[in-house]
């Protein structure tokens, strides 16, 4: 199931909808009782346990009422998270190698997970132009990453029951205030930057996605391929970043953990491609869809 | 004005008071329009502009009708924050000379604020348990720092207006724990296990203060003393704090930032005097108060 918070571009009204090949499929319009039909996607993953049954009862009808897609806008499925977004730093081989000089460590594999956050009050969602920043950095960077959506609070997680945990899965782009992120010494400002957090375009829910995802994940600026590799490689799996995550902290629903980056940011290419004024960046997973933003002009 | 949340004994609903020398004022009995009562410390500091006049001449009567402190107990002020709670490291010099060997990084003062996040979700309050996580840790410590509590929406907030988005001050206890902090390079983890943000007891409104606040800021385990400094000797002060923070990122109503902490963590001695099954560890702040809390046995 594609679970989309969009709006018709008429109206100003988020909305939730199951993405279909039909067009979206409004919520509202599956005959849940009125007390069920949630307000929001986290209200949505809290109650997904007895919602999702009647879901896929409702999709499998042929009375179906589709929008079509052209008149809406997706927005990011969850605007205001309930904590920051926890964040995987280094944890694909060639981006922990390429990283040496940005963020002023060593490019050793890391023993451990690394973990950060991301404010993201709001996230920002597909087509959002992001700020550019233009008077504080010229390393704005981007990193897609696989962003896992957590669907039961949970505390000591054992690796082997993760995917109990996951509601689901979507894109982020782990944008980065390069010079600032090094400056701080821990990551935190130079990741938290306003508009740099953006997710979506929808939550594609587990059952869609073999476990653990082996998925081809890609960005591109202005068209230009600048990384691409396998959610595969991630160095901490998702089963070894739930399990060691929890030790000692609760998830709840609806947060949100993003994975870790591949190889191929703008600050590992010499001379560096950091993001520009004006600029296209597109995050996209098999499987889940593109995440395109645009850098203010 | 002393702003609390808490409960009456009795009772499971959070309320909102006005602690007083005449005992706890609750909210609800002091003639607001019914629908101006907020329902919580977020939604009053969201509208104190409106509030603030109002509520001082309902105090200055003379038919107060206060509660029997004994019958109260205070909860932590803001419980689920908007957004992570905001932190300061090293803020203290003394304090960032006694951590080298304990975050594994120089002993240098730092040349620009290092700010990280801790989870806060729910905050711990005056008198809550804190979990001992014995299983995964020998050096669980203890942080006091003074909390500022944001008021006003604000993003490049210049240094010498800061104190117009200050709404008022708190306790903070930055519970860390110091195995975890080190072993995964960036702080976050070890700084966010579940009950290691104790905040309160009350919050201050800012008109109480004189600004930048130059307070004694003290802590005690099992009743020796541990801390003990001014809240002035912070090496990145609350303008600048402010003023640097918000460069790109937006603060709002309620957020909470903890400042830094003196020395005379237990880790910072030797041996370390790390927090026990059993401790009582008590934050002070001059015109503040205490903030009390104990490592479960």
């Amino acid at each position: 199931m594609k679970i989309a918070n969009y709006r018709m571009k008429n109206e100003d009204t988020a909305r939730l909808g199951i993405l279909t090949e039909k067009g979206m499929i409004p919520l509202e319009s599956l005959g849940l009782p009125a007390g069920d039909v949630p307000k929001d996607m986290i209200a949505l993953i809290d109650n997904f346990d007895g919602l999702e049954r009647p879901l896929q009862i409702a999709l499998a009808q042929d009375d179906l009422l589709p929008v079509a897609l052209e008149e809406t806008q997706l927005l990011t499925p969850i605007p205001y998270p309930r904590r920051n977004v926890f964040c995987l730093g280094k944890n694909y081989v060639e981006h922990a190698q390429e990283m040496k000089d940005v963020t002023g460590t060593s490019n050793d594999l890391p023993q451990y997970p690394i973990y950060f956050t991301k404010v993201a009050y709001p996230a920002m969602g597909p087509e959002d132009v992001l700020e550019n920043f233009q008077e504080i950095t010229d390393t704005l960077d981007y990193e897609v990453e696989l962003a896992v959506i957590i669907g039961k609070k949970g505390k000591n997680i054992p690796a082997e029951d993760a995917l109990d945990y996951i509601f689901g899965y979507t894109i982020g782009n782990d944008i980065s205030v390069r010079n600032i992120q090094k400056q701080h010494m821990q990551w935190f400002k130079g990741k938290s930057f306003d508009t740099s957090c953006p997710i979506g375009p929808v939550i594609v829910t587990k059952e869609e996605i073999a476990f653990p995802p082996d998925l081809a994940i890609k960005s591109t600026v202005n068209g230009e391929v600048r990384q691409e590799s396998r959610t595969s490689k991630l160095i901490f799996d998702i089963p070894t970043i739930l399990s060691d995550l929890t030790q000692g902290i609760t998830l709840y629903p609806g947060d949100i953990i993003l994975t870790g980056t591949p190889a191929g940011v703008g600050m590992g290419f010499h001379p560096p491609k950091t993001l520009k004024p004006g600029d296209e960046v597109c995050c996209e997973i098999e499987k889940i869809g593109k995440l395109v933003n645009y850098v203010a002009k």
